[in-house]
């Protein structure tokens, strides 16, 4: 704020209004989606195969629920056949693993997914063991991601996918660059650590017990957070000019923290807040990130979005890989 | 160097004579196996069962040929059932598969360790996708190195493991420390990162695309290098007082490349050249590292002595688990 006879300084206010450009995760998710839905096409045309999906989900877990509806319309807009098993939450994991050992046995199921995470009394580890390595979709299985590990062709997790997606079709140079991820989750931190590793990227990971923490990620030319941490990540964490990826979806329901976060967007998501309770913010802090980084994802609308395209793609892989195509 | 007129400050002398302190391999490699002996005597006695490894060797490769016999040797001397089954170079992948096969159904067989590298005729991959995963003792299936990279229990590398051993039993601490790995291969850099990021360690991997790799491996408190390249990793590389490990074993043919590798110790190796036609170096200067490092192991008698001392143990692990113990 200017005081009483202060000047402007025209440097200053560009200094001020400097952005970091904006990652479109939509473009990029509706991008490959129609790269799958054109490969569904020829590959009913050229071997009358339709690659189909289920999705199995246990209990009423309302996110869960919304999720797995977005798996669902996203494979039938996209012209992939998909069944959806909803089991009530007193499910056991025999019964599960029953309804798994079914499913791998269908010759016309390409892919299953068990949306996790499950009611806490099924044993999770056998489910995701129990599936198909052929037919896990979510690269959750042990041998995929020794697999991954190996460098070998496989179905790799599908938000650390869309990520790397979103890094290639926007040109960021991965080949030598500095990368570092904050979180060491089996879902994305590990896998993406993989995956950037393959593509000759130097690899950091960071986590809770990182001592000094910025003094590390500050030396990221691609700085990943997925932590589950509102705004964690803030200026000082980031090297200016750095792309930043933010995992991170968190609800924000306090309106003082809200100001606080999104600077000149402050105002339309209150806006949200009042109308629907919270507003979504990531892993990282969306007014400081816009002042240092060279790029960044929003949230929402950002990595969120390139999952469920990834998953499309892993079902085709599977679908095309179980065919011998 | 004086000059003369000079006086000698007994501070730089001091400094000068800085050396780091060597960890001792062979120290801990023989702790290792003591427990190892003791456990296989236990077994023994309390259920009756002796632990078998069996090593496969194709062709004859010398280097090959004294590892395999190493192991063997020292599976006998700590109380294992050991099988030796020396191939011909123009074995095909069909027979080692049919071989494996047998050995997977032999209920009395532990542990099969096929040494690499195999003649190149042989299809590598398939070879060790066909080890029962509970009988790979070198964790090199897929199944394993997923297991290890999901932080379940299971059969790791050799090598990594007996880099742990070294660092836990010489009390270096790991949690929350900076570690960094030079090399990135599916036997050392990539499984040793997973143990490392396991026991809460920051994690950097770095590799021949790495930019400026002086100025991110000197913030390493634990600085690995497993690249192959003798000598490599000079003061430079070096954080003040880091504790250095150095998997690289490189021989050394050239007195004046010795003279400069190997400071204090140079006449000695020389000598050793002149005697057999070569001296071992690592990867890291030794020379170097001495004025900078708090403590390095030393080749050989480093790392070396470790990884057979770990194979014993996860014979006996896959042993234990193999009889539900």
């Amino acid at each position: 704020m200017l005081g009483f006879g202060e000047t402007m300084n025209p440097m200053k206010i560009e200094c001020e209004k400097k952005r970091a450009q904006l990652l479109d995760g939509a473009r990029v998710a509706e991008e490959i989606k129609r790269e799958v839905a054109e490969d569904i096409e020829r590959l009913k045309r050229e071997h009358g195969a339709v690659p189909c999906l289920v999705v199995v989900r246990v209990g009423e877990d309302p996110a869960s629920r919304v999720y797995v509806r977005n798996k669902v319309r996203t494979s039938e807009a996209l012209g992939l056949r998909s069944e959806h098993r909803a089991l009530k939450a007193e499910t056991t994991t025999e019964e599960l693993l029953n309804l798994i050992e079914g499913l791998n046995a269908r010759d016309d199921v390409d892919g299953i997914l068990v949306q996790l995470p499950l009611p806490k009394e099924i044993d999770e580890r056998r489910v995701i063991e129990a599936i198909d390595p052929a037919k896990d979709v979510d690269g959750f299985h042990p041998i995929n991601v020794g697999r991954l590990s190996l460098g070998q062709e496989t179905l790799a997790p599908c938000t650390p996918v869309g990520i790397i997606e979103l890094l290639e079709r926007n040109a960021i140079t991965i080949s030598g660059a500095n990368s570092c991820i904050v979180g060491r989750s089996q879902i994305v931190g590990r896998p993406v650590a993989q995956l950037l590793l393959q593509r000759d990227a130097t690899v950091i990971i960071c986590h809770s017990r990182t001592r000094d923490l910025s003094s590390i990620t500050r030396q990221a030319d691609v700085l990943i957070a997925a932590i589950g941490r509102p705004g964690f990540i803030k200026g000082e964490h980031i090297k200016p000019g750095a792309t930043v990826i933010d995992v991170g979806i968190n609800r924000v329901t306090d309106e003082a923290q809200a100001r606080e976060l999104f600077g000149e967007e402050a105002e339309k998501r209150i806006e949200i807040i009042r109308a629907r309770g919270y507003t979504l913010v990531g892993d990282v802090h969306p007014a400081e990130a816009d002042q240092v980084a060279g790029r960044r994802t929003p949230v929402p609308g950002g990595v969120g979005l390139l999952t469920v395209a990834a998953l499309m793609r892993n079902t085709l892989k599977a679908a095309r890989w179980r065919r011998g195509l």
